[in-house]
């Protein structure tokens, strides 16, 4: 039933899991929550108000939490609110939340730490977001943070040695040649045509879509921002354990990461394209603070819990150490630097969709 | 949220797993299966059929399968019949499933294991099914197979030293005095109304639920039942290892296992005083073929996949192999002959539940 390659965030409660090391993640979502809460009292249909004795919401790309707890509590009151706002208290229904990630998911230690004091019926549905996970008009909000950036798995051209998108010596696309580039978007435009047409089966009429992901200004080059960057110093110190003989170079070579940084208008092109969805809000939520103070180390870490499962996978456990040793000492050379230099503040595209009429 | 004592069955898929271990609750499951399919197909109300988009299903101590992915197959199917049979083919919604267990219980495996070809969308539903753990009328048929026998957790009475209900030196109530039979009834009683509410307002009108049991035939003592017999072993071979000086006699007196094995009868008297469900069927499943044979080395793995857990939170880990070494030996000289003599193959109490429109 999975429809695509599964990286899951590293699992358990250790040093590196994602549960310990997602902190950027938790601020993206506290940015978001205002405007998340404002967007449902704003855009929520009355009619979907009226309709439901249960309230079902998704957080799709769940990972472990703490994050998706957050996240959902915040959705919550803010349904709560809205029918507060339309004189309708006592019709506010029962929740009922499934938390999504793929089946490699650590849903048991997703499920030990729900909320004590939760105030809503909790479900894991697992399988990937890019086919159909739940059933016909079953959801009314559908929220997904940090989440949509991992394609269904790299696209094929990029590790044919025969294909003008060979992507040899690198990891990713932002510094590559167009034909990597491009290879990379059709996947991305590919993958998020799935997911809509998926999510409009499953989200009902006048139902909303919260979105918030990683992206990339429109009309700058892929290779000027910040967070490629650091996708690039992955590929860096790979090449340098490859010089050093601690890594084959053909193993490099083939190893891709499966992450995509859509541009908003790349975005508003694939969801008026799919055409079930009209935008109702996009926005780009800024954050000033967090980087103050943030050194290589931080960002070693809070890469290897998302991607050391990916990297073991492909060059064994070994080198894992290593590398992100290399990459905390380039991210200070190079990364903070450029940090500090484009002060890239704008890391987050956070997108309403509304489920159309048909 | 819990709401009870968490007693999983052993997880992962080594030698003692449950997944490995649980080929006699599947035999039960086989033999109840065209029981369960009839009882759908005849008792399951018209206007059931007609109402949902989504056909929801929940099993209710699933542990982590294959079992469950059986039973839940062969409910599908004789719903779909059901629709068939009335000419409503067009009408056949799409199927969600809530496997539910405890917290404790390993999640991860059960959506590793889930069937490739499965015609529904899977849910895992955390929490103990003494609680609620599914929103109001959300649920058209609820199944539960060789579960409910396991109590919310062991009758406060008898694991204290001044009531007159001590079971000093035993582990379980058939052997034991009246007042310890009296303290397990009790928490029978008071647990199975706990169920029956929450499914109450689980289960939608006309919605059926299908529960299969272990149990003891009515009018008999309890110490007259094989099953109970074989838990009686348990108690002896632990106070073998006392007697040994392995275990403390005083961690024996203290450990009790929290299953009971209701009659007909006193099914029948709980639901009645519950009232939100009438009784459409009820009888004793047999078997006949899976004694021929068995030894006291597979009762003995069979109660260790499913009482392991249980075990080693009391005494530790240390006494496991040993304690079940025992317990095989025990299970050729005395349990053996006793089943084959009392030729015991009135193994599940079957019943169809329909929730009563108030």
């Amino acid at each position: 039933m999975e429809m695509s390659e599964a990286y899951p965030m590293n699992g358990g409660d250790g040093i590196h899991s994602y549960a310990k090391n997602s902190t950027l993640q938790r601020e993206i979502i506290d940015v978001a929550k205002e405007v998340a809460k404002e967007a449902i009292i704003e855009k929520l249909d009355v009619g979907v108000l009226n309709s439901p004795k249960t309230f079902r919401i998704a957080d799709l790309g769940c990972s472990v939490g703490p994050n998706t707890f957050a996240a959902v509590e915040n959705i919550i009151e803010a349904v709560k609110s809205k029918y507060q706002s339309q004189g309708l208290n006592s019709k506010i229904p029962e929740f009922q939340v499934f938390f999504n990630d793929h089946v490699s998911n650590d849903f048991n230690l997703l499920f030990a730490s729900l909320p004590q004091d939760k105030q809503y019926y909790a479900a894991g549905s697992p399988g990937s977001f890019y086919g159909r996970v739940f059933p016909e008009a079953s959801l009314h909000i559908v929220h997904s943070s940090t989440s949509l950036h991992w394609l269904s798995g790299v696209p094929k051209e990029i590790v044919d040695k025969d294909s003008p998108a060979w992507n040899k010596g690198k990891v990713h696309y932002a510094s590559s040649g167009d034909q990597v580039i491009q290879a990379y978007k059709a996947q991305y435009e590919s993958d998020m045509e799935k997911f809509l047409q998926a999510r409009a089966h499953e989200i009902v009429y006048g139902g909303l879509m919260l979105l918030i992901l990683p992206f990339h200004p429109s009309g700058i080059h892929p290779s000027q921002s910040a967070t490629n960057l650091s996708l690039d110093l992955i590929g860096y110190s790979l090449m340098d354990l490859a010089k050093k003989g601690r890594v084959n170079e053909e193993k490099v070579d083939s190893f891709n990461i499966p992450l995509y940084l859509t541009t908003p208008q790349e975005f508003e092109a694939v969801v008026e394209s799919n055409g079930g969805f009209s935008i109702e809000r996009m926005e780009i939520l800024t954050r000033s603070e967090f980087i103050n103070g943030i050194d290589g180390h931080q960002i070693a870490t809070h890469w290897r819990a998302g991607m050391e499962g990916l990297i073991k996978k492909h060059f064994g456990e070994d080198i894992i150490d290593e590398l992100f040793d290399l990459y905390a000492k380039k991210a200070d050379e190079i990364l903070i630097p450029a940090i500090v230099k484009s002060a890239e503040q704008q890391v987050s595209l956070f997108a309403v969709l509304k489920r159309k009429a048909n």
